[in-house]
């Protein structure tokens, strides 16, 4: 299916409107919401100071730094916390939410969300639809709004992250994903290998593993997805890998895949021991399969935008792992 | 429901055999296997004397010692840990299969066997079915045996594990089960208490957390199962157990759920957090909950039948765990 075919069939939300335009330019209202894990009153500052310094209008939710009356581990109460999202998603003047950092709790958030009204609220003034952005635990978020609302979103370092402070290289990437257009953009990971030679094109979905394992009973996962899967963990043991990957496999999550995508296993001990996981499990899909990719918690991770279609070849001639585009 | 109603729709499989007499006696044969991780050989020898003592006749599963090319966590390659446990359950003299250890691996094995070849010899030579015994990984054989076979089996501490052999609580516990009736037993859990209190009667379910949350994408769940509801964990952090309680919820586990029982929390960290955490969910529900009923990986972990129906009063007149019966 060309591009074209799918902005005709998507006669509300066109999840291809960032490939011929920026999602962001400056004076661009982002709202900062905090779905999962607390932080620091001073990461926070810094996190609003960043996107001010692109230009951006930044308005910070009313609860992100609320504590949780049970849960070090929480921002404020699933309510609190939730009512952030939903107002920052429902403002008419947002371009985009931006998650400011993850933790775990945003799977907690979303059997209370009124879908249909989010839905609604989906198209920014210009019509084209608002741009959600996080990672790790905001997987939870990619998947719901992928299902959901059939938006674009961006899989990217949070601002209220140590990385985000610590990385130019984090910090030109997530730049150049909001301020410039997706359309025949190249991620090219710095380390990449092919696991499995071949060609590919589909939507690019997924994430980290443990919470796509995580969400594969809940509603938003009755579909198998298909398409490009991007995967990527941090600390967890391989036995735990091992369990995740079972788990999407039985689940049929990996055989609907077009093309796999492995990013980085920051922290997740011997990296050969993870390796020899995918190369034991991977092939049997039939479909290429990328070795580091570079996105999800490496110290300078790369950004992945979700929900739109791209194009995956691993063939003798290099590989290119492209934006819009057909087979 | 009745167990006598139970027992008429149970034409073939009757998995409340086991209530007026014991599942085994000094002869049978139980067949020793090892679905998940590795131990020793020295573990092993251990166990089967443990169980020949018991006057079992005990036979050994041919990979049980194999280690896996890959992966130092696993015992065998999946083919040949997958072997042993079918050839155990196809073998006619067959009265029980006995997992010696846990760790990880079984949910790898699940989608690779002959569910219908499995029940064709789900039963012993004297008409009662056959008897899987195991806790903690075997969890993911628990629940497949009982949505694809509809037989009892029990939840017990292994006997290649440590705690076995350091516990006379636990070998005290496990020789009862298997030869002891189980109709009208009570399950006593010396630190039980009343989170929510009620009544409720229904089908044992259950196991170890992290692999009811990871078996949640499989074929298997898509049954919510109901019944009485068996949950512990291991060395897992609390937000973790938050992340595996939510998945059950949103896959529909907790609210077909007619009671809930908490066994221990082994190394989970704060124990107080943990509680807090259930005392948070769990009430929505609106069916009785139970705290610490001591199943698990405690080191005197009692052991718990599951796929036979129970009886759970919590009330002002104290707690009431029972085997069989009616409400």
């Amino acid at each position: 299916m060309t591009v074209a075919t799918v902005r005709a069939s998507a006669a509300v939300i066109d999840r291809h409107a960032y490939l011929d335009a920026a999602p962001l330019q400056p004076g661009d209202r982002v709202r900062f919401v905090a779905p999962s894990g607390l932080g620091s009153a001073e990461s926070l500052e810094r996190a609003v100071g960043a996107y001010r310094d692109w230009g951006l209008d930044v308005v910070v939710g009313e609860h992100v730094l609320d504590p949780h009356p049970r849960a070090s581990y929480l921002a404020g109460t699933d309510d609190a916390r939730r009512q952030d999202l939903v107002d920052a998603w429902l403002d008419p003047d947002a371009d985009a939410v931006v998650c400011v950092r993850g933790g775990y709790g945003a799977m907690r958030l979303l059997d209370g969300i009124d879908w249909e009204r989010m839905r609604g609220a989906a198209l920014r003034r210009d019509g084209r639809p608002k741009l959600l952005t996080g990672s790790s635990d905001i997987t939870a978020l990619h998947e719901a709004f992928r299902v959901r609302l059939d938006v674009p979103t961006l899989f990217c370092p949070m601002p209220g992250n140590d990385v985000f402070r610590d990385s130019a290289t984090i910090r030109d990437d997530v730049r150049r994903w909001l301020f410039e257009p997706w359309g025949g953009r190249e991620l090219v990971g710095p380390k990449t290998e092919v696991l499995v030679p071949g060609v590919a094109a589909g939507r690019f979905t997924g994430g980290n593993l443990a919470l796509l394992a995580g969400g594969l009973g809940a509603p938003e996962a009755r579909d198998p997805a298909g398409g490009i899967l991007f995967l990527e963990d941090v600390d967890e043991e391989t036995y735990r890998l091992d369990g995740f990957l079972v788990a999407l496999a039985r689940a049929g999550r990996l055989a609907a895949a077009s093309g796999i995508v492995l990013g980085s296993w920051h922290k997740c001990g011997d990296l050969a021991a993870v390796r020899a996981l995918a190369e034991e499990m991977l092939p049997a899909f039939g479909v290429p399969v990328l070795w580091e990719q570079g996105f999800g918690h490496d110290p300078d991770a790369l950004s992945i935008p979700l929900n739109v279609d791209g194009v995956l070849r691993a063939e003798d001639g290099g590989i290119r792992l492209s934006v819009g585009g057909v087979l």
